[in-house]
């Protein structure tokens, strides 16, 4: 049947008592368990990615296609297509994840012009719709590729032809028709191209007002159309660009705020980007909760000796461990979740990698949850942190904090006390308290 | 006499066919000589700072002191601060250069109390303005070290003990009154320890609201005071804290908007810095300028196979040409300017060393400006980006630009005009022609 | 005719007074003059790599082709391969250079077995040996693609299976025939699947005895062949894999000293992976030029911004002056050569930008091989240099320097001459006078 | 009494259910428990370094002093070492630690005189035989500091001026006699100032003579006065220089193997130098093992944002696993061990963090061992590794194996067997199956 892509696979189950080698079993991800109030599900919100795990072929830039997958042999590009999204949704049911998340041309191929382009895209949705209902299955989020074809290899929003920022607007029109048509929660910006290559044929500032209008225009439509979904941009600091212009967490913010953004929009974190643009793993994730624009999470890892983006599995759970302690602080990240943007290895060719990979990725980051909640109950280290900043709920510091100290108010502060007393910051201490959880 | 520290060595003169080995001559750099209509010392605006050129003493994290220098001889603290200044000016005027700068704690040293120190800092500065007056030799900007003392370990305006900030704010306090008496034209904010080493026992949230309730104060006692001078923050990414919160242009322009700040502040860009941050040498130097926020430039270079700020004399022509291309075409730097923050290599342990760095960093900076003048009267590349972005000026691109299209109307235009042209980005021509100006 | 695939460009010519726009001369090259008793084209012996310049197609792993090149463009894969040869022929006598380098599988396409696949590489270097003894051009070297195909996926020489090891025995024998046929100069050894992508999965002890087996029997084959040419190891640190044994010069050495094949093989040094280990972009052609290694130069760069292989073409003068000053030292590279495994950025789609991007670096290296030999002329900066290791021609040091000194013998040194001077290293001044030749 | 420098710490006691806040106790490590046949303080070889724990005053290069320890105060500089050496000691038996090791100038105060500054040596070395006795602490290692002084600004055994050379070869003299009297394991060679901070001054072939020179004349001296320690060279890439010839392990070896003294040495890895030469934890560990030239562990950690030596405490599990499956697999470390070249934070002032940090350290390598000693035991992953390389235990294989095949062979075998298999490489199944036992 359309349903035995994964043929010996089953339903993957929770077995906490599995042996090492039992890799077809989550050993700590268990969806209904209720955690400080909400279940495991809701609190990691996991989704699997379109792109990677049932579009991708194992090319690299120095080597062939190494996946051959059955769900991409066929007669032509639809009924290949077709075969992939019942592939995807046989993965999704026995894997036992709730989301998915897609840019329009992996579901659906590029046809000669916009308007077949959009049709195959119809077709495909229609589709995609009748197998959601089918199995409670939602997007997390959708995006638009505007960065594979060549008409974007300036740019999209930001390319010096404004024709080329108009098919990119007209894309991103259907885009969001898309969204509302199948209920997607979210949708993502990622600027693949929008940067620069040479700053020598770049007039950044006419490509910056260019892509804030952009959006401008994709917020008008938005809310013409009534989508109620959350924006979020994925910022990345190179790659495919030397130089991309949602360069990191702050970079986003900044220009946001600049053009007078900042409401309509939320972060896509993925953490491979942010170790690419010099940060440790958790310090986007980190800034964007607390300037109040976390919204969803790329769920993967790269390599810190590597330069460049890996996407893989994430599996260190001393990240997932932090990732899920911000998440827990800010309440969850509902609408947004934690999406795989990740991919098997191009030596990983087995068709069972695909879910070992996974959950492998899932029981990291349960691990990281269960780690999160244990810090959180117990309270060792917030209560540790929470007595090292006490001085600004009283006196000097209380008005420093409320606003109303001034300079002077400082100094003569300082007439009267003297020198501070030097306190311990206590890293190692933090570091061992923390490692106990782990 | 207090003017011969360094003997031997006469007034620096421009000597355009000195030989390769004539150090102690400028080449390219000729104060008076005017390109597009300013003479080189105005667009240029050098500075030599303090501290590393009249404090270094050679020490690194590895070694002890190799630089012994006569002006740091002597019986008392206060004593060796007066030959420090001195000689300091001995070295200005012999070098040509008309700018200082210095943090209140290189010019005068700590006493064992807040009014000792500040009655020290009055006996130094009474002797800086005295010699100011005699030479014409200004100050282009005063900073506070917030950084070196214990107390500061922990962070000044982000200590998590308001004792400290209010330590912090007492000093910036009397560093805004120093700026006013000495006449400088800038106020640097570098927070070398806002920021954190450790995420664990760091309430990331809570310290940046303090920060900005910091400059929030020190902008207060500026208009108090009637102080006119440029306020800038420089960024940072790493070193000494793991993270630092000013991490590069784009982190402090977010951080600034977010608390309502932008119109207060611009920024001093040190490219060593903004290499540590993963961007090109003049990257945050652009895109500060494309912001508007481009204050001032502490020209120096670090090496991009080491990890660390190593401050040494900018050298690569093609980098001094990269920033004074920018600098002509936002019109200048006033009152900001080119401060060195450098310093000769601990194994650079002849006096002549200071001086021939210094010299080799101004023609270095000279020979950028002659090539970006060039590159700007010659107008080849100028005239070729500006065919790039050509379609910006009329039709969709028009409406683009001034924010009157919509997504409805991008997708009109794509049906009737179909598939844009793919157009060559020419980066090797670029380049190519780049060359011809080096 | 089959000579017409770059219509419009003429034989490139030497015209040093070129304006900055006139990108399709050579203003600095002039392959006939005589520097330093050699012509320019014997120091530089510039080579074309088919790879990037004739296969590529502009596609990265974010985008889809963007250059569509004529000689692409047939009826079936070896029409195609066919049309390709006589396209790079015309290239190379158009841009005036001799040399050219490939990989077996550039050349002729992959057949269903070995036997034909070696049928269509005979079919191919027949052309080819044709079309060289036409024109003069000559091999510079021969390589084996043995990391494109999937088989290779986890190593060739280093693959955990001995059939894979076995097949790329095979393909080097036939790579090996191949030079010998078309007169190769060298034969390169790249290993970019030699490696690991997880040590967890990973005997590396076995693959580094095997790969030096693999390199045995090259060894062996080529001496029962009479191949006369220069085998080449190219380091690379990573990218495919997380991590190459052929990391840099100094990993290369260690290994081949360690099996006693040191003796076969000298270095084909890529700056772009030279920076890429964490160097400064000469280190490696200095390393491997002091330990009497340096072979060869596939003269590219990176960005040191950027993580991974960008292979752009070199323009930086610099780098390309350090690079021939090295040349110069050691008398040449022959019968290595400077080749341009550089590829023009995907963005750079029109025909033409291919010369402008080789005549850009070919200047660049003859702007850098000319300032080296003012350098060397000159002598400024040998004879500090010179000066600064004075003390080992006499005395004690003389005595360390031919092995005969003892740390008794140091010891009563010191005791009889106390504590050495403190000499400055004056590296600013060395730095300026560099900065003089540039 | 003298040794009651830790007031109110006691000796620290294994309870392993502390609770998160119990600090002051090992959860892990449990000195006389036995695994795999050995005691856990047999695999891991604790030591203690001298210079960072006991010499270290928190200054950084953008800060002052901010540990004050009372063993540092005292009339003079002698009194001063002593009492430090006795705190050391108290130390050491609290921690329950047998092993420390120092750099001379760690120990002792350099004099006036090198006469002076071995009499100095003397007298403290009597002090610690006296008190090595007392405790049966024994040194791991002695090193001599060639770094810090002035005098070796410009290298120590590569110094351009043989005068510097001879000091440090005297200095080298005596810290083996040292390292005989107190009966030494080790001794190491870190060349800190072995290397260059411009390439322009250098005469990289001459110092790399020479450094061989000098490791020769060491080599000398010790089998003349029958020293019986293993001699180890530490790699660094960078820092203080801004290259260091010891690069990495790789580097290392090859220098050796080159000037033929690589039977005389064996490597001290330190991870935080590994990193910092761009490979993973773990890699300069498993590559010295596979060359057979593993000694020693110099065991902190840096952060992978951060691209100086931070020297701190190792907390990182999945680090530490990977290092003891290493030593567990090459049958342990001995003579060498686990030395911890760490330093507190300069934040953490307080006396127990000292203690703190050297738990949390000491557990996390416990627990490193006992998930190796897990994974060896159960075998999972052992197997699958020997599984996948199996092929080279019969025909084809093994001929490649033992040495006797050849590419003509291969080649037969490619024709008669065909295309290889394609065998997925399963990295996410080792990463997963490895996470079971964190």
């Amino acid at each position: 049947t359309e349903t035995d892509f994964f043929p010996g696979i089953p339903k993957i189950t929770y077995a906490p008592d599995a042996g090492a080698g039992d890799v077809l079993y989550f050993r700590h991800y268990n969806a209904e368990e209720v955690l400080l109030g909400k279940k495991m599900k809701d609190w990691l919100r996991f989704s699997v990615c379109y792109w990677h795990s049932f579009c991708g072929t194992g090319a690299d830039p120095f080597g062939l296609q190494t996946l051959h997958r059955t769900w991409n042999e066929g007669n032509n590009l639809m009924e290949c297509a077709k075969k992939r999204l019942h592939a995807a949704f046989e993965f999704f049911n026995k894997l036992g994840v709730d989301y998915y998340t897609f840019h329009d041309r992996d579901l659906s191929p590029e046809g000669s012009t916009l308007e077949e382009t959009n049709r195959n895209l119809d077709e495909m949705t229609d589709l995609a719709l009748q197998l959601q209902n089918n199995t409670g299955v939602k997007v997390l989020w959708v995006t638009c590729n505007l960065f594979s074809h060549s008409r974007y290899m300036n740019g999209a929003a930001t390319n010096p032809d404004s024709h080329v920022l108009a098919y990119a607007g007209a894309q991103v029109k259907k885009g969001l028709d898309v969204a509302k048509k199948l209920g997607a929660e979210n949708f993502v910006f990622w600027g693949g191209r929008e940067g620069f290559n040479s700053i020598h044929n770049t007039d950044v500032g006419a490509e910056l007002k260019h892509m804030a209008e952009f959006f401008r225009m994709a917020i008008n439509y938005k809310e013409k159309i009534g989508l109620k979904c959350q924006f979020l941009i994925e910022p990345k600091p190179k790659e495919p660009c030397k130089h991309q212009y949602d360069y990191d967490a702050m970079s986003v913010i900044g220009f946001l705020k600049h053009f007078g953004l900042d409401g309509h929009f939320k972060l896509n974190i993925e953490p491979n980007h942010t170790t690419l643009a010099g940060h440790s793993y958790e310090h986007d994730i980190v800034m964007a909760s607390v300037f109040g624009m976390l919204g969803s999470v790329d769920s993967n890892t790269g390599s810190p000796d590597l330069g460049w983006d890996t996407d893989q599995f994430p599996m260190d759970i001393r990240n997932t461990t932090m990732v899920m302690k911000t998440v827990i602080e800010q309440g969850g990240l509902q609408p947004g979740g934690l999406n795989f943007d990740a991919k098997v290895r191009r030596e990983s060719t087995d068709l069972e990698d695909l879910f070992i990979a996974h959950i492998g990725a899932m029981d990291a980051f349960a691990r990281g949850l269960r780690n999160a909640v244990r810090i959180r109950e117990e309270g060792v280290i917030t209560s540790m942190v929470k007595k090292r900043y006490m001085s600004f709920s009283h006196g000097i510091g209380q008005r420093v904090e409320d606003g109303s100290a001034s300079l002077e108010e400082l100094e003569d502060f300082v007439k009267k006390n003297g020198e501070p007393n030097v306190t311990s910051g206590k890293q190692e201490k933090y570091e061992t308290v923390f490692n106990h959880y782990l």
